[in-house]
């Protein structure tokens, strides 16, 4: 999957397409017809994903992942609601930023960084505190790569009778999530992230129900998602001015998404990839943070070499000058890297990925012998 | 300056240059060093456009102008200020909207769609009500293509001891501003208007003690432009995922904006575009609405001709598969339709436009002799 160098090796923005590039060579008229089929297409296709037509609206939206999230929050949270936010990483830490900052209330239940929530923590919880409405949770946390039992989750808080807020940002595209069985108000991700688009924009699958009783939640005319929702099904249109060309290219990286098998291949290729740099990267003495059975297919986070030599800025610029970007580490306690498994890339990239990172370690004489074998 | 058909005559998202477009064929990683210079870069000479970079911040944000004028507001405005919204069109309107949505006391004084708001007015208002902090304007209200006089409002607020917020989104980059001699806590403008770059970001100038005093007014955490450029300042980097390929677009468009020789080439070249088609459409009997002392050479709002064979998505289409995009009008009491005079277009490209149109009108069979000629 040779494309323009540097190969992106992060969480997204990522590796796109030649062709998903190519998409934005025109110029839209964003009140014209073609591009308003350009945005309903791009919205019947990702409900499709999620097999979640007839239960959801998709709610396209400007800006980052992190505008989304806090307009699904804005949204479906009642100014009287109170949230239950799951935290094991960075993003988790910010769901509970933006009730703060939205003034809504919220309470927060917090796992070590390399440990699931559990859906037995989540009954319990709700067990306990009653005024809890809405459940948020990290589906699978960029921090570390960790991947949370969303399906188990759901359940549990669909037996409360509460409603669940889902950040899949980095898992959505990838990782199955079927909206026929796994209950949720909202389930966020964008566009820049699995289905290789470029960034720029988010999207919001809202519960409809839930969407319909969202008049007046909202702290933001911008995010409102009812107003947003309302204006687009009555005209077609983007109610402020769409991000054309990152719409457009979302619109032919979907495209591709259904030609290379939908999920299933998307998820296979990934997956492959991760198994790719782990093995490559254990074979080197790297050790990954997370075990196998929470490491979601997405990104990798491996312990820094304790070699005094290391340095991450060094060690990055060195492998990006062999044509990979990496990722810093995000953990507090720990010094670690990132390494994505995402984007238009495969197997033989990871390969001579991890290759890259051989040959700068021993030019930087990095020694990793005191870590051993990979367990 | 022919480009990839059709042309877009609207007030934005425009028509851009293939090199502007051809930018965004580089994935960039948003945590590279040469990416945060790219941002750095941008930011440095949107400043310089207005003289700013000593008494201003340009804080860039994702999304669309809407978004960046609801920051500066939601950052800028204390929650116990009151805002003074000056009003002759929808966009007028909307700031009314987000003070309202925001929960911003405020006051609101409306002209016609035709009439400017006079500094003379602005000195009345402030002396009728002490209470009001902030004054918000927008400087070339896209509804119609009015120019309200700045300098001259900016002077009273000033003179009051008040703050001025400017949405600059369609006029900023082609019509002069200063901000040595027109003082303002905020100008807002767009990635995608006369910039000529792609939509999906906006950019806020923060007056300095004005944004340093800002902490904590927000109601967003990703509008909280206080956060997004003390982050920048820092890091470098954006404070959530930007919109790279826009980011990238922007900068090139930025650098064929300073070799087409900066402002005074850029105004130049839309007042001709802007003279050229009022010229051809007053021939062909069609009137513009505004009188040309109001009329920035931005978009021009025509009055639709009053025969019954007129139906603006026939016109529209008909003169979209001649190669030109209008824009629908946006007054409420009058029927009209709107022609862009900004973007990657030159005369000539106006002439064709007008020539398109004509043979539209012809072909429909649309009679303008009632309007006589053109006073």
């Amino acid at each position: 999957m040779t494309t323009a160098a540097p190969i992106l090796l992060t969480p997204g923005p990522l590796t796109t397409s030649a062709r998903t590039r190519q998409a934005m060579m025109v110029d839209w008229g964003s009140w014209d017809e073609r591009f308003n089929q350009l945005t309903a297409s791009v919205c019947e296709q990702l409900l499709a994903i999620i097999n979640g037509a007839d239960s959801h609206h998709c709610v396209p939206l400007q800006g980052s992942g992190t505008f989304a999230v806090e307009a699904a929050i804005g949204t479906l949270v009642p100014r009287s609601g109170k949230v239950l936010v799951l935290i094991n990483g960075a993003y988790g830490k910010r769901l509970a930023k933006i009730c703060e900052v939205l003034g809504r209330e919220f309470s927060t239940f917090e796992t070590a960084e390399d440990e699931p929530t559990t859906a037995a923590d989540v009954d319990r919880l709700l067990h306990a505190d009653p005024a809890i409405t809405h459940v948020a949770l990290i589906h699978c946390e960029t921090s570390t790569g960790i991947l949370n039992p969303l399906p188990q989750i759901a359940q549990v808080v669909k037996n409360h009778g509460k409603r669940l807020i889902i950040d899949a940002m980095s898992s959505f595209g990838a990782l199955p999530i079927d909206a026929r069985n796994v209950p949720f108000d909202a389930l966020i991700a964008a566009s820049g992230k699995c289905l290789e688009g470029v960034p720029g924009m988010g999207f919001i699958f809202a519960e409809k129900h839930a969407l319909a009783t969202a008049q007046g939640n909202c702290h933001s005319l911008a995010m409102d998602l009812f107003d947003q929702h309302n204006y687009m099904a009555k005209t077609g249109q983007w109610r402020f001015t769409p991000p054309t060309h990152v719409v457009a290219a979302l619109h032919e990286a979907l495209l591709q998404y259904a030609e290379e098998g939908g999920l299933p291949a998307r998820h296979q290729r990934y997956a492959r990839n991760c198994q790719a740099l782990l093995d490559g990267m254990a074979e080197l003495g790297l050790r990954s943070f997370l075990p196998e059975a929470i490491q979601a297919p997405i990104i990798v986070t491996f312990h820094a070499p304790q070699d005094p030599r290391y340095q991450f800025k060094e060690f990055y610029e060195r492998v990006k000058a062999k044509g990979f970007i990496l990722y810093p580490g995000k953990l507090t306690q720990v010094e670690t890297f990132r390494v994505g498994c995402i984007g238009h890339v495969d197997e033989a990239d990871m390969h001579a990925a991890v290759a890259a990172i051989a040959e700068v370690l021993h030019a930087m004489e990095i020694t990793l012998s005191s870590f051993g074998s990979q367990s």
